[in-house]
């Protein structure tokens, strides 16, 4: 059995705007049905496979258990983060909790790699898996297709198209242009995915000899870990003085019993927008998605995120251009790595932008403006069966509330009624209200608000299911 | 007095996606408050200037009116072209409607010019206008500021910065780049603006000398025009018989009387992307509207007309970015002139973009399409003060309209009742209902439409102030 510890806690922002500080990337979907996450989580399920540990943030709890509800794969454990401490805390952190059983194989896996061939990948962690249970540490190392300046390289002995697990020589950081050519021409390189796979028994002893330092108080946090509504959150204050250091500073640059087994697949990090292209690009090195017409371009990206959305490109050469309803990034293609720098702008400009989206993901569903007027406003708000939100009001505004699907349970004041589809229900300015689904599927509702603030701050929660008034 | 002919009848694509075939460029604001068609008219108004005779089609009789009444300018009259015939029959046919006074002079102009110094532009009609009366055809010309190739000449005897009246030696086909510079050296050619000053007798004089085929059936087609709701429309059978031909070709390029008025404003046809870029333009070539942000960018135009659509441009150069909520246009600079040829190709894949918005403007008022759910759809619909929509039924589909700004009269039935602000009724499926706005201010309402079927034609016109039943 191996036990899937999936790293779901980053917020990159270098594929802005589709990947945001409230959502990123690693819950959008590149094209595909699933998003990265539910497509890792899935990649790792199956025969052999245990239930995932996931380690993810306060900010994003809610869309893991969303995502993993909705591919139908019950997590082990949502471990919840008080704060990022790196790599390597995380993936100690979930290995003590798995320690009463040393020989279980765990497979650490970040959540935003792309991976299409799914078999092949199960092949290599099926050929890995030999090694673990023998003691090693497995890294998994990807053949590399071109030159790429922006991964770390795994040096082999010998050539790289054995696909058999054998020793690593070192690791080798980012390399420049010219080194990495030479390295690509020898055939002894392999990308370093940052996916290992071992006994739980074999990372605790590397941590207790390598990086001692950080066992005790994370040891600490999670013995006095908190189980919060199906989530584990480990204690704060020690988590808070744990050394922030990778997995592969900490560990992995430092073990002898490290071996590499070659993936010879296709494989991405997703790491900017040049790696979406690559990963997509046609013949003429255009990559689309979505609602997306390409005229006499070469060597670019077009991507329509928008829910009809038309982009248009028109002899374009070397230019990223991304549309969504609320921000549009054009770029040229060589400053893809900067596009950290567009999301630092847009936040000192207060744009919204910058960091969340319309949409906006709450623990009982999601909702998104659809028009914004002088005094009134329109939401579409969804909640999921079983949802529930506080029971509130609000000074400034009344709400009519229009069921396009589904059922709903709307209390106002004393009034409890159900609500059905093409039904309609008025909440008056200041009466304490509430909405749920207690039915068997999505409840979707059109919300107009009227009144002279329409904020999201005018809101006084009464009672709340989530721990949130 | 001058009596202003304003030709609003064009329908270009060089501006897709904000200029479209259902609402091209001259009733768009170009980063203005007005439209082009307004600011066009309000700098023809004031003063010794008389109301504007506007001849446009069908399509856009409504715009005309609702852009007119937006800015409190009554028209003289309003034709409603049949078909479009080019700019000779338009300005004859105007002509001929002022021929009971061939003393009057008539100022012919585009709707899609922009010339930010109105008081300039007067000046230099006042000048023509002495030639006018003397029986001359003026027509203006615009001082060179570069070499553009995209324009036609107006060849002088002398130097172009003496802005008196004199004779034209000749008209210049658009030139190539070499001798566009050729002629800016010499300082003695002009842009042909395309905008002509004379006595509506000189010009009719003109017309039965150099183009009479023209004149009877114009006449002919006028005689029977039919004035229906405040517009004129020429009868379309001997209109449909009128040679199409240019003013230029037609009169201008042949009369003797012509004389040049050089303006030494600013000017611009905004003919295409690149026109408003340059007319835009900061220091290093970058012209920017709406919520907008350039990063190391040159020489590009980055453009968005979305409410709270934020478009991000990094590191480009050369680049046209144009972002709509349901469109994105990304082009190089080099190709502006080619944005005709993404119109078509969205045509040839049946998509709304090529000819239509998401606004859909109606003799009453407009509406758009909030959201379009799987069996819902949410829009915004604005009725004018005294608006009326037709008295219709839906067989697919029941609505629900909340009033958010102003006071609907609505018809459900035999009831009729008015709803306020705040307030909400409901249309079920297969009720005859109308709604009106008989106050004295617009009308702002949220319809949610339910059913299995949403298209537009899902309906019966049972009566409609507008014949459009």
């Amino acid at each position: 059995m191996i036990t899937p510890v999936i790293l779901a806690g980053g917020s990159g922002t270098r594929l802005w705007p589709l990947s945001r500080k409230s959502y990123p990337k690693q819950f959008a979907a590149f094209g595909g049905a699933q998003s990265l996450f539910q497509d890792t989580v899935t990649r790792l399920s199956g025969a052999g496979m245990g239930r995932p540990v996931v380690v993810t943030s306060e900010a994003f709890r809610f869309i893991v258990t969303e995502q993993l509800g909705e591919i139908g794969i019950p997590p082990e454990t949502v471990f919840v983060e008080p704060e990022g401490r790196d790599t390597a805390a995380a993936i100690l952190l979930a290995a003590l909790s798995l320690a009463d059983d040393p020989d279980r194989l765990m497979l650490v896996a970040p959540s935003d790699h792309a991976i299409p061939d799914a078999a092949a990948f199960r092949a290599a962690v099926d050929e890995g898996a030999v090694s673990a249970r023998e003691g090693r540490i497995v890294t998994f190392g990807i053949a590399p297709d071109r030159a790429e300046t922006g991964y770390g390289y795994l040096e082999l002995h010998d050539a790289a198209e054995d696909t058999r697990a054998r020793p690593l020589v070192r690791f080798v950081e980012k390399p420049d242009k010219a080194r990495a050519e030479e390295m690509l021409a020898t055939g002894r390189y392999l990308w370093n995915a940052g996916i290992f796979l071992m006994r739980v028994g074999t990372l605790l002893e590397a941590f207790a000899v390598h990086a001692p330092d950080l066992v005790e108080p994370v040891q600490a946090s999670l013995d006095k870990a908190r189980p919060d509504l199906g989530f584990l959150r480990p204690e704060a204050g020690a988590w808070g003085e744990v050394r922030k250091v990778s997995i592969d500073y900490a560990i992995m640059e430092k073990t002898k019993d490290l071996v590499v087994v070659p993936f010879p697949g296709k494989w991405t990090d997703l790491g900017d927008w040049e790696a979406v292209r690559i990963t997509h690009a046609d013949a003429d090195g255009v990559a689309g998605s979505g609602d997306v017409t390409a005229i006499d371009c070469r060597d670019s990206l077009l991507w329509s995120e928008g829910e009809g959305q038309a982009l248009v490109g028109l002899g374009l050469d070397n230019i990223v251009a991304v549309a969504m309803p609320d921000a549009v990034l054009v770029a040229d293609r060589s400053r893809s790595q900067d596009v950290k720098q567009v999301v630092e702008v847009l936040r000192d400009r207060e744009a919204p932008q910058a960091d969340t989206f319309t949409r906006d993901h709450r623990p009982w569903g999601w909702f998104e403006s659809l028009a914004l007027g002088p005094r009134f406003q329109v939401k579409r708000i969804f909640v999921h069966p079983g949802g529930r939100l506080s029971l509130q009001s609000h000074v400034h505004r009344a709400e009519h509330w229009i069921v396009v699907e589904g059922s709903a349970e709307v209390t106002v004041g004393d009034d409890v009624r159900m609500v059905f589809e093409n039904q309609s229900i008025y909440v008056p300015q200041g009466a304490v209200h509430r909405l749920a689904n207690p039915g068997k599927v999505g409840l979707t509702l059109i919300e107009v608000q009227t009144g002279a603030y329409l904020g999201e701050d005018d809101i006084i929660r009464h009672e709340d299911v989530y721990s949130r008034s």
